[in-house]
């Protein structure tokens, strides 16, 4: 199996996370998205969306999506819940993660860190904070009476939240005000297998 | 298990679907989100995220995102694929309808539906009809080779991305350029159980 990643990305980070985690063989082409590898056609004739990570098994198929390729590698898994109902929750806390997290913190983060905020996204900046704020609080008030987002077990909701929070206060938010979401933070880089994000050069 | 729902939104028409497919028991509650339903402090308690569809066991665990709860109730159903390939499938459809579909083709349909096209809306919808056409590409691609998303298999996935694409035209969408997602849409009105979307009156 091959997996198309770019390592600064959080989606690919996910990735990488879940295949260190479970110990998973596989081989990494790194890829940069800022440098247009995704865009080729070489690339899209494998993924019309032209988006990472993607995974390619060796009978040539091909899967996208961080959220989807981390139910599949973790399939059987710890990280994925036997119970019908928190295996839906823990699908919840991945959808609300690409629907409701990832494109205001992540997309913060992106013109702050690697845009360095100019002037005319300042207006686009302030309103993708108001609703990464929302979601901060959301998970935040979740953790407050249990150790992972779906409980007691850490799963991939915790992994697929972990990405960008994480990394949240590159993209201006000030995580003191979420005692809960910190010390979460802190019980995962304990998990067994865990491993830093490569950070900009 | 009670149902909170808006019979006028895509994403509560999904798992209303997977209701009358499956012939789930269930109470359905009608809640109008134009009208604030989902902001009111009752409604918060279940769910602090303010969103619809919600679904509240009789145990009083509540459980939202509308995919997620397409999971949770088509569990053991042939909705769901067994195989752990054409399952994560499944869930990337289901990714990219939540990332890539919805936050275009729902939003621009929202501004021309009910907001009317209001002329300061007119930049953003247009730059919505750019995103919301490359998602309607790459479905319409898949499905030049197979009568479903996930291959021969009816699927969430289809009914996940039923909802938004069959009225995209009244987001301005013109569906003419996409023979195998009619095709598409017409096989899937002809599945045992399905319903019409309920109309803005």
């Amino acid at each position: 199996m091959t997996v198309h990643g770019d390592s600064m990305s959080g989606n690919c980070y996910k990735v990488q996370l879940v295949l260190n985690m479970l110990g998973v063989e596989h081989r990494w082409q790194e890829m940069s998205i800022l440098a247009g590898d995704t865009q080729t056609s070489a690339f899209l004739v494998k993924n019309a969306s032209g988006k990472i990570p993607l995974i390619e098994l060796d009978d040539g198929h091909v899967l996208s999506e961080s959220n989807a390729i981390m139910g599949y590698l973790a399939a059987g898994s710890s990280l994925i819940p036997s119970d019908n109902f928190i295996n839906a929750k823990m699908y919840q806390w991945m959808f609300f993660e690409q629907y409701s997290h990832e494109p205001y913190i992540a997309v913060a983060r992106f013109i702050q860190l690697y845009l360095g905020l100019p002037e005319e996204r300042l207006v686009e900046y302030q309103s993708l904070h108001v609703k990464g704020h929302k979601a901060l609080s959301v998970m935040d008030a979740e953790l407050a009476a249990q150790p992972f987002l779906c409980g007691d077990q850490f799963t991939l909701a915790d992994i697929a939240l972990f990405a960008y929070t994480h990394v949240a206060h590159q993209g201006g938010f000030e995580l003191g005000h979420y005692p809960n979401i910190r010390q979460w933070l802190a019980r995962i880089t304990l998990q067994a297998g865990f491993i830093a994000m490569r950070s900009k050069a």
